[in-house]
């Protein structure tokens, strides 16, 4: 179906809307941009509908290293390729998308291998702000404005690297609506699950932090055949959605001030469950109670939350020796060209919910309602209409 | 071929010589104790050659939680069946045997796994001191003495499980002289490499530390065809013994003293080794270095050193988040009623080294100069002549 007809916009500048960031530690502006026409192997993308994640706000307040300020933040968007740049072959105007943080070339050691997604393609761009060529395509009042996670879902109009985005056919413009999730939370605790860990039938796991990551490694865990899907939240107001993901029990550690979360884990899994999921917020005293509660001897724990730079995390190197395994990856270990098409697909079938995620739909003007109301944990996935 | 004629020491106490540590920080004085005849899944061994390792080292001097004094040290040993207890059908008088801290039932999930080596039989005597009923075989002066990891090898008569005693058919009682070996350094480093990260053809390996396991490391991943064997020592007398099991390049980090030794391994191998490998005897500056030293998304670093108990492993969750896997084990992952008998043909095929560790043996009586000769790095596996 050809979502988008071709328009005036194709190799001119395009004037848009967007939300720019000036400097860390100040919420989003929304101003007029200008976004240049796709180069050699880009793609530009009318964004439909972004989601806010947690990392947006983190790098807003100024907690990384990477985000290169002026910038505009976002990286959960779908939308519509309006144009594409010299020898784009695998995209044309009209296919919905999924831009990605992550490349998926194809053609690398990551890509052909089975040890990681963190295709060599992606170095050139990632945490730097730029394209591939070392320039951007946002201007804004006469200046350039930085990428963010090379997407910068909230602007209107993108241009993204061919490699780094994932076309989802059979997309309807409303699907896109909930399709935005699959640009980073969904994948990365869906893929936690089923490409990092490669959970088993029959496995025990606990889940802590039940965000967006989090209820997806609960789904991912459910469809893998888990015999026990512990979610662990301070939040009680999380319980049943986790349930409606699949949990079966939920521990809120405020309810057992007497005792540590990882012991009573142990306690309730003979020694310790065989997976845990690090998903709260990359606070390093989590990571440490997610490790101690795997299992021993065979346990594995899944680190996947970002930590604010300069915390250190503190183990006794006894609790791996024993034999533990501990494991960190980046956007679940997915390689998203391949793998969100059949997210998607889930999702077309009813078997990956996405709906659940998101309360709030608000238009970009409002964006910055979007994030407050995120932060304050009332919603686990704000939607914003860039249209 | 039978090595041991049945004698009258069946069935009574059996008076021997052993090295009985009296207390925590002091050296082990050549006793005669008493040795109780075997109960029911046991076997009494006569031990014919004993090595030492540092873990005896470090239990010696009161470092470890777990040794319970009095106690005989050494749980590198090969003997031959004396005689065993009720019920015992897989051993047999005349048996050449190495028993195992670690046992293999082959009937709980461990065994039939393939996720751990950690058997749950040898949870009932695995760092208490006693056997499976809660006892000692062992008494010296009307003392009862603890077992030391469940083998005592510094004793000429040990009561061990059935279930931890691996049987090497077709060795020799001079054979027995290097298998010995096989009790834990070499399969502790071989397995880590084989076993548990299973290293592939064509992979980029560093190795820390190149005592016993370390060595062992490098033995196995040259058996695996790794394209690159990185072997690192502050000892510059090790290179060469590092060369002659596989490694291809030795760094000896004194000689670089203004670059980290995991830079220097980073610039060396395009962002860090496929696998590392601690063996440096758990100094967590070195184990974080080791985890540094491995590639930022995709590397795996293995802990195999004990730690001093206290001491915590200080990490930046970012090295880890990129998709680091950093997993400890026991034993190598090893298996040793099945893999030891594997380990024992390699050696008589010429396939695994095992001479090379070897360049000093005593007798019984001079143990203590084994033991300090290994501290001070002069030799890699002393042997204990036990007959």
């Amino acid at each position: 179906m050809q979502l988008f007809e071709e328009s005036s916009t194709v190799g001119n500048i395009v004037t848009c809307k967007a939300a720019v960031c000036w400097e860390a530690g100040v919420p989003p502006v929304i101003e007029q941009i200008q976004v240049a026409p796709p180069q050699q192997g880009e793609v530009r993308i009318r964004m439909m509908y972004s989601s806010a994640c947690h990392t947006d706000c983190h790098s807003m307040a100024g907690l990384d290293e990477y985000t290169c300020f002026p910038t505009i933040l976002g990286h959960e968007g779908a939308g519509i390729v309006e144009s594409v740049g010299e020898g784009v072959t695998s995209l044309a105007p009209g296919d919905p998308v999924v831009p990605m943080y992550i490349a998926e070339c194809g053609e690398c050691g990551p890509c052909i291998g089975n040890k990681t997604n963190m295709c060599v393609k992606s170095r050139a761009w990632l945490c730097k702000g730029v394209m591939a060529d070392g320039t951007t395509r946002f201007s804004c009042r006469g200046k350039n404005i930085g990428y963010y996670m090379s997407i910068s879902a909230f602007s209107q109009y993108t241009v993204c690297p061919e490699e780094a985005v994932a076309k989802v056919d059979g997309a309807t413009e409303d699907d896109l609506r909930r399709l935005c999730l699959l640009g980073c939370g969904v994948p990365t605790g869906y893929g936690a699950v089923s490409r990092v860990a490669k959970v088993e039938s029959g496995s025990t796991v606990a889940v802590f932090g039940l965000g967006c990551i989090g209820l997806s490694c609960i789904q991912a865990a459910k469809h893998a055949g888990a015999s026990r899907i512990i979610a662990i939240d301070l939040n009680p107001g999380r319980a049943d959605l986790a349930r409606v993901m699949g949990a079966t029990e939920f521990i809120n550690p405020l309810d057992h001030p007497n005792k540590p979360t990882q012991q009573l884990l142990q306690e309730a899994t003979a020694g310790g469950v065989d997976y845990s999921f690090e998903c709260a917020g990359g606070n390093v005293n989590v990571m440490r109670t997610a490790i101690e509660s795997s299992h021993p001897t065979q346990g594995t724990c899944i680190l996947i939350s970002l930590a604010p730079s300069g915390q250190q995390l503190s183990l006794n190197p006894m609790d791996l020796l024993t034999g533990r395994t501990v494991r960190g990856c980046i956007f679940g270990g997915i390689k998203g060209r391949t793998d969100i098409p059949h997210l998607a697909d889930d999702y077309f079938k009813g078997k990956l919910k996405l709906d659940e995620y998101v309360n709030l739909e608000v238009p970009l003007d409002n964006i910055n309602k979007a994030l407050m109301t995120m932060s304050t944990g009332k919603c686990i996935r704000p939607v914003i209409d860039m249209r």
